[in-house]
């Protein structure tokens, strides 16, 4: 790697996205952190992914508005209800009703469109097969075949520069997460994590991301600094 | 194939594309109409396309916005000139000015979301390897690949349905393009293809898409029934 190579990272505002920003900056890279607005409840999650790109030294932090009316319906994006208080066990099983369509295929494919105009080869995306199995676009084959497509869909890639959509958090529990986020100076109480937050951006303590978010601070012996709603 | 399955037809209001949503009616197809509205110049092309989905009978007609605001660099949706009067030689050598990074890989994925709504197993793109091989992400080991990480991606194809993109017009010449779409009762006077249009959407006549265009009707002994700017 020259240094300060560019690399994009896929940025939502959540504890692993952040994690994956800190451990790209800390590998050398120019981040250029990018974000989207697609209909998501947890829109809170961008002025989050705001405050973590500048916190974490980002070069720029580009939002784009999604448009995924015809397409989105999950309970990320549509009115249908967030699953609650659901075991460890149930959360790991079956595609959960939050996934939404192509998602993962859809932010990689924008991931790649700007790593081709800042130069790009590397692009990073916090996704992790161990706590989100139940996400076909997490796992590590979808991620391997995205990498191959994307070699050959681009002039960057057909003219020589192999592209790398890195993947760090991959193998990692929440717990390992957290540890890494924090050696790294990631301040988690910037991060949003929950699919159903309050309008004041209070986690709701109960849906699946903040059981696991909860229970990876817990197996570090710590508390969990992000605002959680009362009760 | 069961009768009138579902497919997802990408329509951009250009003679190829139109060919290929006459081809998936033809063979049967209940076909949703994709477009997008993405900065590109020809914009008159989304008109087309309304106009083209009706006129072939697709079920639906979907437009969606694309945001490529930090993305697109290109001759289609910068302030860059578009070519003109280059010889078929020129044409086909390298990746052209037009190429907008990325773009057919952000319409795959946009597809494929929509297809897993509609739960649609084919996807109609009508690129073609022969006339516009300059583009990277209109080649045959492309498609092969997006049509691979499709299927890991979603929950459709990991759940037994195998998704199929479909390029009709790959291997044929824009004059068999041409012949197809005639044969299947396609309105090319519907049809926009310049990269360059005036306001009131008539054609350049000079441009890689023109000249490419105008050859396919030369070959046929027709006239091109789209309209043209004087001169």
């Amino acid at each position: 790697m020259t240094p300060r190579a560019p690399a994009i990272v896929l940025l939502s505002g959540g504890m692993d996205s952040a994690t994956a920003l800190a451990i790209a900056v800390h590998d050398g890279f120019q981040c250029h952190a990018l974000s989207f607005r697609y209909g998501q409840r947890h829109e809170v999650e961008l002025a989050a992914a705001a405050e973590i790109a500048k916190h974490l030294g980002a070069t720029q932090h580009v939002v784009l508005n999604l448009d995924m009316t015809a397409i989105g319906d999950s309970a990320l994006t549509a009115d249908i209800p967030v699953p609650k208080a659901r075991t460890a066990d149930e959360i790991g099983h079956g595609v959960p009703v939050t996934y939404v369509p192509a998602r993962n295929t859809v932010f990689l494919a924008y991931a790649l469109g700007l790593a081709e105009v800042v130069e790009a080869a590397d692009i990073f995306i916090g996704v992790n097969a161990l706590d989100y199995s139940g996400y076909p676009d997490c796992r590590p084959e979808f991620i391997a075949s995205f990498e191959h497509t994307a070699n050959l869909a681009t002039k960057l890639g057909t003219e020589g520069t192999k592209i790398r959509i890195r993947t760090p958090l991959m193998s990692m529990t929440k717990a390992e997460i957290i540890r890494t986020g924090l050696d790294l100076g990631v301040d988690f109480s910037l991060t949003r994590t929950c699919y159903d937050p309050d309008v004041e951006g209070r986690a709701c303590g109960a849906c699946d991301a903040c059981l696991l978010r909860l229970k990876g601070f817990a197996e570090n012996g710590l508390t969990d600094p992000a605002p959680y709603q009362a009760g």
